[in-house]
């Protein structure tokens, strides 16, 4: 399969099949891609930050690491990381983001907005969109604070990151649209099934 | 309103109207309280880590702070906290939870069957049951690593936090059943609504 070009500030929705392999590339650089999961078979069962960091006793996911479901089963495993950096903290921006952080009167919709969108079809809303997979989100965390700082991302242009579907899965994915993730710059993500 | 007990590794549920308060106590130090919330008039709207940490640029929440939910509305309001240290990046306990980190072969339900059962009358089951702010759980944060470990709890006998309800909310709240959490030891919750 050739890349799938997600536009700047937009998002996609695909089924991956178990064993099949997702690529999300970077093409530029210091751009965040938002992901989220969920079983095929029964969209209750979704990407759970909360799981996945307690069986990891780590903020940060890298090669080898599991992703799992709010029912503690396997989803996602990464396979390679050129990047080693990515959030798992944050919900996906919003026009409530865009309101509170940026103080922007006209906000736009964010990839919580563009999730949703690509989602329908699937009959997932707002509501049920998690804390995403923020691949290429580089928080900074103060461990004595507690402080959080969204930083530039550290991808470069061409970087990539690779995951294994350990079962059916519904996928939502952005080129996220929040200007302090992006170094200010918004950007494409490129992404492969294979 | 005098103290209520919720006994040792049990939970349970009760609904808490806008401009009430509500004091969680540890009557015996060391003891972790896993909270949930939702929307009383709409229980797709529930209390999200992901949109409260983002607008508070900080893990550690405390007196001051406002909790949202997932329609980025101010759910609970921290008015008091004697401790200080709570945890929001955690999933309840479960009993996956005590099989995958603990090893245990018949594993306790934890704080997620605990919640589950308490929550069931108003239809809320395990999968809709999002991250918790677990009420006095310490968890040590490595800002380098990104390694979690869980420490005992900072409260000592007889500490309070203090939550104003910004709206009607549907609450579930537990006496955790997690070894670590706890420095092994299971204790009584006592909390109050006024």
């Amino acid at each position: 399969m050739t890349a799938q070009v997600i536009p700047p500030r937009s998002g996609t929705a695909f089924v991956l099949q178990r064993g099949q392999r997702l690529t999300v590339i970077d093409p530029e650089g210091e751009q965040v891609s938002d992901m989220v999961a969920f079983a095929l078979e029964d969209q209750d069962e979704a990407i759970s930050s909360g799981r996945t960091l307690d069986y990891a006793s780590r903020l940060f996911l890298t090669a080898g690491d599991p992703l799992y479901s709010n029912r503690s089963r396997v989803m996602l495993q990464i396979e390679r990381d050129d990047v080693g950096r990515h959030d798992f903290l944050l919900t996906p921006c919003s026009a409530d983001t865009f309101r509170i952080i940026y103080g922007h009167d006209r906000p736009h919709r964010g990839c919580l907005g563009n999730l949703a969108e690509a989602l329908a079809p699937w009959g997932i809303g707002e509501d049920r969109i998690p804390v995403a997979f923020n691949i290429f989100m580089h928080v900074d965390i103060d461990g004595t604070s507690g402080a959080l700082k969204v930083l530039p991302p550290k991808s470069r242009a061409g970087d990539r990151i690779v995951f294994r579907a350990e079962t059916d899965l519904l996928i939502g994915l952005t080129a996220c649209s929040a200007e302090q993730s992006n170094n200010f710059a918004f950007k494409p993500i490129h992404y492969r099934i294979d």
